[in-house]
């Protein structure tokens, strides 16, 4: 039996996750909520709500996912919903990833609303919730010890979405690219938890967590097919998020998106024994990796116990095919529930 | 409190296990099983018995590290006198790691026992148990559809210990290479095993599953520091592993291990959307990779529900810190089990 599927949030993230669901065997898409019923609701065949409650009791869905805001304060509400309603939640949020070192508070009230619900809730995506955390841990697996975790998520905007290219400053003067990330509208939002997620499971006490953004200054006029950059204006964004016991550096994420990177990869480096590096050449596509890992964790999220869970907690959330609630042989089936 | 191991098998990743237990706080080697009971025990620090009962009975391990043979038929008696105590069990046992295609009625077997004994029992190593199925399965998180995976692990085995050149038939003649095989001396154990994970993950009927072998041949002579191959002769060796569903390659594992090959690495490319090639350059070193898993495996193993399980079940067996027993925050901690 397909797993129900309610779509809470059809900006361009929530419809992509929509469609995944839509178009994938085991996974059935039940409705969907938002603040603009209008929206999106059309080409996937499904009724779109502004009540959350109402869509909740009429569609009586297996788990909610909820994209509709990077902050955890904007988001807890709807996830009490869900749960109230007995439904599970996996999020986009980025906040949600890893909340417990930056909003511990916010954590616990929803870890604590998951096990009265018995339902499990989880923050995933490509970044934060894979590529510069949950990747890094499974690599970790291989090393007797680690001493710290560099990432480099560097990506050529060009071939991005034009509102992911306004969205990360190119075009803008460098006082206009100050004056956006001063009003909130440039950062990316989740390295701190990706920090948070590392140093939990590594067993660093960081004593500081820092999260600094730049503007990319294009040397020479640089131009994607919607867009054109003059030289000494921005091409994007240039963040830095470091982790740090005393002095020493544990982790290291560097997030770069701009437009004319020569290349674009996804670089994970443990430091440690042995020491790795594993790259992705052409980097991981964050779109469509969100969407799918999103998806691809929704059965792992109903068979993983009450509570707020990270990536971390979680089985490999890997690709599935058509009948993802068929157990696997053998002793995994014990920790599947019955949906 | 640290976890109590038992070292079962005591050859060279046997003792390298035990001396990694040793070194790492949150375990305590507690002893060593080993037919020649004289053997690895004095630096180890901890007695040596031949006989796996009374070292049981007198050690009282949390878990014992099997590390005796590659075929689960030798392996299996071993791990029921372990679960008949009461002790979970990892095995770097290659074909445990996915027995349920190639060997069910072991699988099942042994699957009953940890599950009368109320314990998990876990296949694990660098390969298979990672780079081959448990590291592809977590890249595949963010695709949304996998048609196909390829594997490549190429290693120059000239910097590997001379067992292992030796092992891979480097130095031999062709003839010697191919009788070496018939005898069971050459080839590697795990492809047609990291090729069921992958198939059982992705829903994938396989209609055969093969694994072909053949000596790599040295156009000019080359020499490792502890041996030298004549043009002509084998200096190593390649390994094929397919899975097909009808004439459809779905899984393409190459092993390669030879002195001389010009760079080493662990390639996967998952076919699919998005397409992914990932790649560790040098490669993951085997022996150290080896063990290390094992040994970050074990907190997992213990906190897991019992029965039979594979790498496709646990959360990440990431490199633990000092005390890996401390329960993570939130609801992961409703999984473990207090040991």
């Amino acid at each position: 039996m397909a797993i129900r599927v309610l779509q809470v949030g059809l900006g361009p993230i929530g419809a992509s996750i929509a469609r995944q669901v839509v178009a994938r065997a085991g996974f059935e898409l039940v409705g969907g909520v938002d603040l603009d019923p209008g929206r999106a609701g059309r080409d996937l065949g499904v009724e779109v709500s502004a009540d959350l409650a109402a869509a909740l009791a009429a569609t009586r869905p297996d788990i909610a996912v909820v994209s509709t805001s990077s902050a955890l304060e904007r988001v807890a509400a709807t996830i009490e919903t869900c749960l109230a309603a007995g439904v599970a939640v996996v999020s986009t949020t980025e906040e949600l990833s890893f909340p417990w070192r930056e909003r511990p508070e916010l954590a616990r009230r929803i870890d604590e609303a998951a096990r009265a619900a018995d339902r499990a809730v989880l923050g995933t995506g490509v970044n934060p919730g894979f590529a510069m955390d949950a990747l890094p841990l499974a690599l970790s697996a291989v090393c007797e010890r680690v001493d710290g975790v560099i990432v480099r998520r560097i990506q050529d905007a060009s071939k991005r979405r034009l509102p992911f290219q306004q969205k990360i400053g190119a075009g803008l003067s460098v006082e206009e690219f100050h004056a956006k990330v001063a009003a909130g509208g440039v950062r990316h939002v989740g390295l701190a938890e990706s920090i948070g997620m590392l140093a939990s499971a590594f067993g660093w006490n960081l004593d500081s967590v820092t999260d600094e953004i730049w503007p990319k200054i294009a040397e020479e006029p640089v131009a994607s097919p919607d867009l054109s950059v003059k030289a000494g204006d921005c091409s994007g964004v240039v963040q830095l998020g470091l982790g740090k016991e005393g002095e020493v550096v544990r982790i290291r994420l560097e997030f770069e998106a701009y437009l004319g990177a020569s290349e674009s990869y996804d670089e994970i480096e443990i430091v440690g024994s042995p020491a790795l590096k594993s790259r992705v050449e052409g980097g991981i596509p964050g779109d469509l990796a969100t969407a799918s890992i999103v998806v691809n964790a929704i059965p792992r999220v109903l068979a993983a116990p009450p509570g707020l869970i990270t990536m971390r907690d979680l089985p490999p959330a890997h690709w599935w095919p058509g009948n993802p609630t068929a157990p696997p042989p053998g002793a995994a089936s014990a920790s599947l529930r019955s949906i």
